[in-house]
């Protein structure tokens, strides 16, 4: 490999997810990957003896040299910092746990500590377990909301979902569908679709193609069935495309996804959880990608769970965990092409390391 | 053909649908098919030269005798009901005309009386254009309104869609996504399951498997985002299944229709609209048939609509309208056997023509 392109590939903290499930042979087979190692330099975080045993199960021999924590972590080759927490004799196989959530999350937040204080461009992670993260840490809400806090984020963050080249992204998420109407606001549908803008640019759309879902059946039917698509989102798309972002709707979300997929759209924007998510766990976005947005840089993870049934045959596809740090690696180097410091650091056009998604 | 089985079998009547559209040339398609022939008999509804105009357009010759309104309907072969009232001449293609809704209201509401006084057994209708149709009756709601209006239903009506083998019921459909949580109560949550239990029955699954979808995300999450799942949702499911319907739920939305899919389920019942159409499109279901169900003989139409764009080459597929002939012939036989006046007119089990859903 060429010894400056090498250098040029961004940096990726890769934490080990939850230990019971298929998160430890995942991470094993991700690091053997040879289309990730020429993209990406990876940082995985987790315990080596957790690590080892995926690999067994996993039947790979990663080459990647264990560090302890805080060693300086200079350009070269992977390296595992191993936090050295968890004897996976001490995780039952297939059960949330709190030592299993545990886990997860030290190894997380020191992924996103890496990222935050600039020793690391990306951030990926195998599955999570929900139930262990909250037996963990109580009130534990959910990734965006983690991540946050540790990172020190105060403006607008949000899930996007990445499926092939299709991105859903959601201007609600968890919360009780009564609850969604009231907050709908023309600010936060704009604010919405300019994130979703922001990062598929990053992620190396020139000009996404946005569809806009609305919220009522048949979109309303020109009002028939509620307004929201006339008072609140329209006039949202209408801001948006007055910004300069390719964006039409509000769609009845029962086709929008139709059109999306016949190639009309890049994205989606979805106004509720379930909008988006029955279409494309339908479409199969198990095989997809789970992107955090809005945060200093890319998070990724596999759209899919930490499978307990599979866990420990070796038999879980590392497919969506590959997507996942793939589309880190080509976020992290845009980002670094689009600074100073990637030009300092002497990316040309020859050391662009990502496919492109556009 | 033998004689008594072809005596025995039920009649529907099918009325033309919006004449701008592909109703003409699907009609007369669908009189041309051998296997609807051997399971129905047909009276179908229009104008003859517009049905002419389609079968010229579709490349049929369909055998089918024209008579005058209110002519007696005695068994025999097919007729053709000819109300006179649209020259193909004064009507355009790909318009919705307030002439094009009278031509579909005046076949329909004709077609329904037929069922309504015991002259057909079930009714069939090629697609309307909604927007003629409101041209044409301002206030037009949808088709379960102005049939129970026809009928003089009284009791549960509700929409059904069927793909396959796969049937959606909804609790909720045309309203705006604001009043559905107010509009779930334990009741109507269980007189919708009652009402897809019975339907399926009526359609030849002996024990309908059927999954009720939750409302809000992750179905409510143990209570985070909602509480329909445990206040009205669970308990209604609990009460249908005391009455000895095989119901399971609430599932999460977002993975419901998968289960379904998977072969777990034979029906979805959801929560609202969209919840049910997102899926059901995805999966294609402009190749399925919309029931109405509740009323006391099958409506059946094809799920897509009038598709402008193609109307007059001939193109149009005619599965989905024979698929919703052999749905309504399947329930209207069923439904002649499970009365004493199918018994006295000699329907014994070799007479069985439809072929089953279960």
């Amino acid at each position: 490999m060429d010894t400056d392109a090498h250098d040029a590939r961004p940096v990726i903290a890769l934490a080990m997810g939850d230990p019971a499930g298929i998160s430890p042979e995942l991470t094993a087979k991700a690091v053997a990957l040879d289309d990730v190692r020429a993209k990406a330099r990876l940082i995985v975080v987790g315990d080596r003896r957790v690590f080892d045993e995926g690999a067994r199960i996993a039947g790979r021999k990663p080459e990647v040299k264990t560090v302890v924590p805080d060693a300086s972590l200079e350009p070269g080759d992977d390296v595992f910092v191993d936090l050295g927490h968890l004897d996976p004799a001490s995780a039952a196989r297939g059960h949330a746990s709190e030592r299993g959530g545990q886990f997860a999350l030290a190894n997380y937040r020191y992924a996103l500590t890496l990222a935050r204080d600039g020793r690391a461009d990306a951030v990926c992670f195998t599955p999570f377990n929900k139930k262990a993260m909250r037996l963990a840490r109580p009130g534990y809400d959910d990734e965006i909301a983690f991540s946050a806090e540790v990172v020190g984020l105060k403006t607008d963050a949000s899930e996007f979902n990445v499926l092939d080249k299709l991105w859903n992204a959601r201007v609600t998420s968890h919360i009780s569908l009564a609850d969604v109407p009231s907050r709908l606001t023309r600010e936060r549908v704009h604010r919405a679709l300019t994130l979703t803008d922001a990062c598929m640019r990053a992620a190396g759309f020139q000009v996404p193609r946005i569809a806009v879902a609305g919220l009522n059946p048949h979109a309303g039917d020109g009002g028939n069935f509620g307004r929201e698509e006339i008072d609140v989102i329209a006039p949202a798309v209408e801001a948006g495309r007055r910004d300069g972002i390719a964006v039409e709707g509000p769609f009845p979300a029962d086709t929008v996804f139709l059109r999306a997929k016949s190639g009309m759209f890049d994205a989606v924007l979805t106004m509720y959880h379930d909008q988006g998510q029955i279409a494309m766990k339908l479409m199969g976005f198990d095989r997809g990608v789970t992107l955090l947005g809005g945060f200093p840089f890319p998070i990724c993870t596999p759209a899919h769970g930490t499978a307990y049934d599979i866990a420990g045959q070796g038999i879980a596809s590392v497919g969506a965990t590959r997507a996942a740090l793939l589309l880190a690696a080509e976020m992290a180097i845009r980002r670094r092409r689009s600074t100073s410091s990637g030009a300092a650091k002497g990316l040309s056009p020859q050391s662009r390391l990502g496919g492109g998604m556009a």
